[in-house]
């Protein structure tokens, strides 16, 4: 291999057709009759997954690791191994009925970089390095994205270890099962910056025919439990004045949320997402409704506001209805600004290659957004097929994809063959 | 006995206290530690009220009878026993956890104005007869008002007995569990006209401080289902205005409902009473939502009106919000307008009685309301505390009960010592 500079890379492609062949050579680890995949982390279609990508990984030249937590590490070295490795990559662990686009682009696509790399025999200045986070879904052990919070220091190895799925079966069992509990400790593989590929699992890029999305950040989010009680009285009997229905309090809140998200257009959402009248009947005044809130937003600030107006609504109406609409948080989760420097080296890369893109948001968590506390971070997106993921139906084109591992390739070439002063550890 | 003129007896009261000792004496057959009652009809506990009620009717003199569903005549003898009895009554089944009043007043009320009568040695005109319905609650067979319906024609008496509660028991099986299938056939007990006095069920005596509300028909009633299909995406990824929320559809469709029936105040009502999201998610816009839809007024037209209104609506959001809201009519009843000349006997008694009064539409189903088909008929309410029942804490004062009493006695009066030529049978 020889050195060479950005400059001499420019024209560098990923093999789209490559990448997509991985993608659905993989799916069948854990493929469902639908085109989907069910592959639960740490299940023995995970292993299965792993094992080819740890071949794969090992066949491309490169080192692979495994830490405590069972993520994986390849590196590929650089001319410069005092830096600390340029990472990219995601997950990949499914949803039990997920598509083959969540978190396998983004490994696959580092795979891609790394072969391509290979195929024009090209050395960068500092090493990289392709990642498989474990259980970035969530869906068998909670919390979601645990390996990339552990690395971030948010909990220990040991708690996550000791975490159970519905079976009883803890993490620490189920590495142990597959052969994924490895001896790299949690956190002690250093990264110097990190880039994440990921479907945008929205509709904003198809809607606006971007072919990239250069990602800023992560929302930040609050949740919030309801309740509103009023009278359950007869539907026959109650005159629509003397009501004190809780249903139609929810109505007013549902749509007052609405409001006061267009309010901070474009950026800000909120939902309504569980709602349930207690003891329903068909001829009875709704008495008692629960409820759930989700709001969101890439500014503190504008979360603060939100919630001020929000609280302002439910004792509105509350007064006016002579009823009582309850609001309480229950969890926030403050915005992940991602690391400016990262951020333009992929705008730049997306741009040299003629790529309609667009900034944007990340609106659904990501491991990028955990790193992003302990490591320079951005995030690269492309469309999926109406914004939907988390679905057996879940696609994206091959050209999309293609353009993802190209702009990916451009990205961590920039950051690694940058003057080894940057990015900051 | 003797006979006497309406103008001989307009000082005559009902024995108020005598009334509330049969009350509370009754509500020990079902009684629940909470002071209500759980009775449900042709229980062990409704064959010993049924027993109770026949043993004191017989007792004031009475000649009983039992029709082959169950319902109990308590005939007393009028001095032309070629009118057609002026009959009286309500039910005494309950809900599993009714209150004390609901039912039971009318027909002890009945029972207390033969024991008046009795007292003051009057004879009437016309025969008296005081009616125990069977099965008005619904709560075991469907559907409520069985009986009634049975006499005024909507059902044969085969159809009825026919019909199984959740363990699989026919009301024929019920009836002779507790010995109650008489031997009057359904709809040969000939009546003259028919006044039932029931609590209001509802807050408007209470609120307006009338002890007796003049009763001059029944709401008719329409059902819908409703059915709103938008869909499900990502709380986080999608914009505010991409979204097609079955929720705020359905926010907005209830808060429609309510307008179109203040649009129609003070007698419309319209009630969302039932509503449910579709594999609700905290974090997933609702798209799918199933909702139920009942409204009331005492005129057809404005029922129409109302249906015209809701649909428009319905199309409105439905358009604008870019998702489909349905809305099928599952059941319609038309307005029951009770007999001019009942009304105006209840409404003369409880002018000279002195009571606060105000003409009404009764909200609920009752009895008389199936048989204003078939007979003259009105009804009289009294207050019950903050209009509830259906309930244990179901509450009405021994001053009101007797204040109903005292009016049923002087309407029936009225009616049985009128001129022979009415009411028309």
């Amino acid at each position: 291999m020889s050195q060479t500079s950005p400059s001499s890379t420019h024209n560098l492609r990923a093999d789209g057709a490559r990448l997509w062949a991985t993608i659905h050579e993989t799916a069948a680890f854990g493929g469902t009759p639908n085109g989907g995949i069910n592959r639960l982390t740490l299940s023995a279609e995970d292993g299965q997954v792993r094992d080819w990508f740890r071949d794969a990984c090992e066949a491309a030249g490169l080192a692979v690791s495994v830490d405590a937590l069972g993520t994986q590490y390849a590196l590929r070295r650089g001319r410069d191994m005092s830096r600390p490795p340029v990472a990219f990559g995601s997950h990949l662990d499914t949803q039990p009925t997920g598509g083959k686009f969540d978190g396998v682009l983004g490994v696959l696509a580092g795979l891609e970089v790394m072969r391509t790399l290979n195929d024009a025999g090209i050395e960068t200045e500092a090493p990289l390095m392709v990642v498989n986070w474990t259980n970035e879904e969530g869906s068998r052990f909670a919390p979601a994205m645990m390996a990339s919070a552990a690395y971030a220091g948010d909990f220990t190895a040991d708690e996550i270890l000791a975490k159970r799925d519905a079976a009883g079966v803890t993490v620490a069992e189920a590495l142990d099962a597959i052969g994924y509990r490895g001896d790299v400790a949690v956190g002690g593989q250093t990264i110097g910056a990190f880039v994440e590929l990921h479907i945008e699992q929205g509709p904003i890029l198809e809607a606006e025919a971007k072919t990239i999305g250069v990602v800023e950040g992560g929302q930040g989010i609050a949740w919030f439990d309801g309740a509103i009680t009023g009278f359950e009285s007869h539907a026959g009997t109650t005159p629509m004045p003397r009501r004190r229905d809780a249903l139609l309090a929810l109505s007013e809140f549902a749509l007052a949320a609405e409001r006061i998200a267009l309010d901070h257009a474009p950026s800000a959402v909120a939902t309504v997402g569980e709602a349930a009248i207690l003891a329903p009947s068909r001829n009875v005044v709704p008495g008692r409704v629960a409820f759930t809130l989700d709001i969101r937003d890439p500014r503190s600030a504008t979360l603060d506001a939100m919630e001020a107006a929000l609280h302002a609504a439910a004792a509105e109406i509350g007064a006016r209805r002579n009823l009582t609409v309850e609001l309480a948080r229950i969890w926030r989760k403050e915005p992940v600004p991602f690391d400016a420097r990262v951020v333009a080296a992929v705008e730049a890369a997306a741009e040299n290659l003629g790529h309609p893109r667009r900034r944007i948001v990340s609106g659904a968590g990501h491991d990028a957004c955990n790193l992003a506390a302990r490591v320079p971070t951005a995030m690269i997106f492309v469309p999926c097929k109406d914004g939907v993921s988390h679905n057996e139906s879940e696609s994206a084109t091959q050209g999309d994809c293609a353009a993802g591992a190209d702009v990916l390739l451009q990205t961590v070439l920039r950051l690694a063959n940058a003057p080894a002063e940057a990015p900051p550890a």
